[in-house]
């Protein structure tokens, strides 16, 4: 039913061109359904929840930064090395050169991340997990941090085992900003609580990616970054976690065969038997404690310290540089250093300590101390022989410097991981146990109806997962190490050392990363020892806030300056009416019916109330509804596992729908406990809380019950 | 300082006797401070959280019984397969001896379950993730139940490969009837709350040392749980279910060592190149989905048709028998079940499956069919040889055959496992892939430079785990293989292939245990999809229950009868006054003030309020005071969330202090949409609703964006 229109005539043409491209492809029909199954296909791809090509690139770009990032500092390793044995047997220029290169890129680390920006610096994790429970860091992953930390983490690294860091936490820090980064170059059609929630999701799959990605282990790294971030998880994330870390772990593997790498040896350990893990998981528990207790101490008395606080405060790098002074002297190979196997590296390390003969058995070519660490790796554990001591001796100096100087370097200001050499120091103890019990028993174990040699590496593997799991309070190190050796079988006594290990330090001590938050003074939510009967018994109405300001609906610019002026929330609770009517029936008193909440940021103005001229807040203002109340009744335990599990920073309590209250981390934290029972005032204080304040008993039964964790021994 | 008492010879002589026996042994102090040393190590290890002898038994006891079941089921196959060869060759006795042996074995299981309890039935997975959302199934996890669930799971597994089903979903089952109980043994002066909160804990852990006592995996038993069971996980409970089930598998081993087994062999594996792993992947997914589909269906038919229906209700033994004889018949070795390699046990079917060797370039003895299985497990894959079929003629049948007798074994009345049968069929799927790629490539697949052999054992490896996990919805599966292989090197293609399948098979359909839930009409809470932007939209107050039964604290007898009478909840909100006036102030119209709320158990006379006489409830009844409320402007996401977090069943939704509604599993799921539409009424219904109810839109879009999940295509 064609009319003709002017034009007409190229119309045919152009039908006829059409005609006769088809016809010179065969099968024009097939070819249509083909490329409507090719349709299909996409849509169906890229509807699938649209994560995971997001997920695809965020694990692909975390593993070429961290195979880049391994290669340079390989490359800067090398050059150190050169370096150290090119100067000649001079010894002042073999200190000089020892001590001055280390100092040099810790240094610069810390003075370029610091210029760029504070939030570089450290690991990084303790921050995440407080942004996990829901409290907003700003700019804490913020993208222009990403340059700094690279480049200092780099450096860092490239100071080598002289300084003794990682790199696992850092990069999770490098993962989350990627992801948050990607987050926001999607565009956006979510509405805000869509948003937060999605940010929440690819921040745990990013976390798991940065621990995969530094050790080429994705199941482990799933589930180590889950332990560690997260109190509570959604068994919904799971999939991101594994998607992102298996992209990741391949990608690496791919890099690693371009660079003509081997893959990790798949190293075939016979197990410790059950008492001698059982006691190795003691042993490291132990340690752990002491380990944290100590880090904890020295970080606070560097602050207060009058002296390191100054530098800390205005010369963070020459406090680095004095710090990397010390610890390279210390190691200085011709000096104590040769006591330490100090010119390993910590992949080294790791591969002299999981070495599975027994060093004990093994003679020592001589004068290997003067040549330079062999190339051979079965010539490695040679570094830990010395002519005036037995390898135990070694083993011991090593572990009795390192756990200070280990301390020591968690202070240092620069951007940095710190589980690696915990797990390093984890597989030196093993190692010196295993050593010791191949020495009692030349002959092996009897188990199991069979005599079983003592293979040393075997503790090693077991104390690296036991002591890095237990500083950590984790489980899955078991599992890590592992897949780190390739092998499954022998995960039994693993697990049992590092059960036994968590079971002392959990017990007695906050994990490393709590320990950091509590000493940061990050917001912080210690758990509920579930012993104490008495926290059963205690209620929200005896540990709440009572003085809560509140805005009513009616007020005015005023009114919020006001409200602005006498407390420092981010958000104010909105009344119906502030102590009048209110809809058809009427509530007296000075208490009113919550509405909602107005966010107001500190420090700006009001950003949802732009006018300054009349008008009440009802009319100008956003005001977000409220999900839940509390009543007065609610139990401690339960406030506490909603504070948990919603990640909420305060919860309002209404009685009868009257505002009486509020509750937030402090209080639960037993932080309010002894305030709570002052004067009380505000706006929103009801008149009709007719029983009693109780006494301070509750609330001191419930501190001590809480503190315990807080505050350790 | 002794003054001379009578009796005063007595106590000396006491004393010198004393003296006497401390003269005897050495050092007295030493051995007092040891003494003291090891009171104190004894009061550390019993004041660790109490709950870790507990796990120790439970894990131990678990493995007990597991090995005691594994040996009885073993001789019971044996006797079935000295009959079957003992009858000679006369084919009807063949016959009989072949199909009689498991009829009545699985009869005497259904007959022997259902007339102890019916509770019996079943995996009981379904049920137990009810109940850790926080479902009251009462009885299910009593003690009494599991005499029934072992005898008659020993009787079905007896059965053998004919009735092909396995044992974890029960064994999960009977672990947390065990942990119940242990729980209950234990002296409790625990209050309700805390009481509630430690049997999760321990039904969690208890999970997971049902899944690892089976396999005698630890890692993947206690992660397979976790993604099964529960939607989101507390990272705290982590350690009891590792540890329990490390205790377990320690056990197991133990007993192993006993009988003289030997552990698991280390089978190396070369992995399957990632094309094939993708599409093998896939095809694993695309399967699940039709299992999953005509699972559920079938479910129903057997349901609604008129005769099995009425079968299932009175004579479900007969039933057994002849779905029984049906599927042996099938299976019957001189018949269809040469080709289907029958007279295998389901770990026989395994340990073919997962052979490293290519079996299409091996030669299979002549006649071997006419011999017994050979014991020989090289020589055990000849069984799917047959000399008219080639091996790829005998996978292909056993995967058409079994995918509907596989269907219809779960549809019989017995105490079952479902996860081993899913297993081995997608280890025969994986089997058939990787003979296909061996016979295309006979000379390997050429990756990351080097010519790698095509290995069908791989294959099966990353198909078994591929489908298990698609149809579970896990991806833990791809450990478990590990875990079972002993090899973590190549685990990475595995989690791909598991990945690809959960893709599909998460997008189209609900998992196994799912489907069950839905089909057996359990409470269910489906998952939100959250590509539909309208249901971020969506408020509470546009789907609560408007018509909520309330009683007054002023309210008698006969009112709290009436409630009863009008409504079947479990628990009544208790309102401070029924309309009429409250505290100081007063509130017109019906709508009250909730204080709390009273359980009332259906079916018995309300257990707190004993008085039938005068008296209100407000004076005679334990009230609970409620924990949470929601405003009306919650939203639909809001609520899931907290519906999913909390295992609530109700949340009561109060506008200003009134109560206008309440929130069930019902209404989030989207059935109330249509109703909430009604008239209304009840007592708690408010006056100031003064918004108009909208159209049903908006639950029709949530329900469509929900209901999806529930009742899939």
């Amino acid at each position: 039913m064609k009319h003709p229109v002017p034009g007409g005539l190229r119309e045919e043409e152009e039908e006829r061109v059409l005609v006769s491209e088809q016809s010179w492809r065969p099968c024009p029909k097939a070819r249509r359904r083909l490329r409507g199954c090719l349709e299909w296909v996409k849509q169906q791809l890229f509807r699938v929840g649209e994560d995971w090509y997001f997920l695809f690139i965020l694990g692909v770009l975390m593993a070429i930064i961290s195979f880049m990032m391994d290669l340079l500092i390989f490359r800067l390793y090398e050059a150190h090395r050169w370096l150290y044995q090119e100067v000649g047997d001079v010894l002042v220029l073999k200190y000089l050169s020892w001590t001055m290169y280390p100092i040099v890129m810790a240094t610069f680390s810390t003075g370029f991340s610091q210029s760029i920006t504070p939030h570089s610096v450290g690991s990084g994790i303790p921050e995440l997990k407080t942004i996990l429970t829901g409290v907003v860091l700003e700019d804490y992953l913020a993208i222009k941090n990403f340059g700094a930390k690279v480049v200092g983490l780099t450096c860092t690294l490239a100071a080598g085992s002289t300084v003794f860091l990682g790199k696992v936490g850092s990069f999770v820090h490098l993962s989350t900003m990627v992801a948050v980064y990607l987050g926001k170059m999607r565009t956006s059609v979510m509405k805000e609580y869509e948003n937060k929630f999605k940010q929440n999701e690819m921040l745990v799959a990013a976390q798991a990616v940065g621990v995969a990605s530094v050790f080429g282990a994705p199941i482990s790294g799933v589930l180590f970054s889950i332990e560690v971030m997260s109190s509570h998880f959604a068994v919904r994330d799971y999939w991101r976690g594994f998607f992102a870390a298996t992209c990741g772990a391949f990608m690496f593997r791919l890099l690693a065969v371009f660079n003509s790498e081997q893959g990790k040896g798949s190293r075939q350990h016979v197990p410790p038997p059950i008492p001698s893990t059982t006691l190795l998981g003691a042993v490291c528990g132990l340690l752990a404690c002491a380990y944290l207790f100590c880090q904890r101490w020295l970080l606070a008395a560097v602050r207060e310290n009058r002296l390191t606080a100054k530098l800390l405060a205005t010369d963070k790098p020459v406090y680095t540089a004095l710090v990397v002074l010390l610890l390279a002297s210390i190691t200085f190979p011709p000096g104590l250093g040769q006591l330490m196997a100090s010119r390993l590296t910590m992949k080294e390390y790791l591969i002299t300590l999981f070495d599975n003969r027994t060093w004990g058995l093994l003679v020592p070519n001589a004068s290997s101390l003067a040549d330079p660490p062999s190339k051979d790796p079965w010539g490695l554990w040679q570094e830990w022989c010395h002519p005036s001591a037995t390898i135990f001796g070694t083993l011991a100096f090593f572990l009795m410097m390192k756990f200070w100087m280990l301390i020591l370097a968690t202070t240092l200001p620069l951007p940095a991981g710190y589980f690696m050499p915990i797990f390093v120091y984890g597989a030196a103890i093993g190692r010196l146990l295993g050593e010791t019990v191949a020495l009692l028993f030349p002959e092996g174990i009897r188990s199991e109806g069979a005599l079983h040699p003592v293979v040393p590496g075997g503790y090693a593997l077991a104390g690296a997962a036991a002591f890095s799991g237990s500083v950590t309070h984790s489980i899955s190190t078991a599992l890590l190490v592992c897949e780190a050796t390739g092998h499954l079988s022998h995960v039994l006594p693993v697990i049992l050392a590092v059960l036994v290990a968590n079971a002392i330090t959990q017990k007695h001590q906050p994990s490393f990363y709590d320990g950091t938050i509590i000493v940061k003074k990050l917001p912080y939510l210690p758990r509920i020892r579930s012993r104490h009967m008495a926290s059963y018994q205690v209620v929200v109405e005896e540990f709440m806030e009572r003085r809560v300001v509140a805005l009513a609906k009616g007020s005015g610019f005023e009114e919020v300056l006001a409200a602005l002026d006498t407390s420092a929330d981010a958000e104010y609770p909105v009344l119906e009416s502030a102590g009048g009517m209110w809809g058809t029936g009427g509530v007296t008193g000075t208490g009113g019916d919550i509405t909602g909440l107005v966010p107001i940021l500190q420090g700006h103005p009001p950003p949802y109330c732009t006018q300054k001229t009349a008008g009440t807040l009802g009319d100008n203002c956003a005001i977000e509804p409220i999900m839940l109340q509390l009543s007065p009744w609610t139990s401690l335990h339960q406030a506490h596992h909603l504070f948990e599990l919603l990640r909420l920073q305060r919860i309002f309590v209404t009685r009868f729908g009257e505002l009486v209250g509020a509750v937030s981390r402090a209080e639960v934290r037993g932080d309010g406990g002894g305030q709570a029972g002052g004067t009380g005032g505000g706006q929103g204080r009801g008149n009709n809380v007719d029983k009693p304040h109780p006494t301070s008993s509750a609330p001191l039964q419930l501190r001590r019950a809480i503190e315990e964790l807080a505050n350790p021994k």
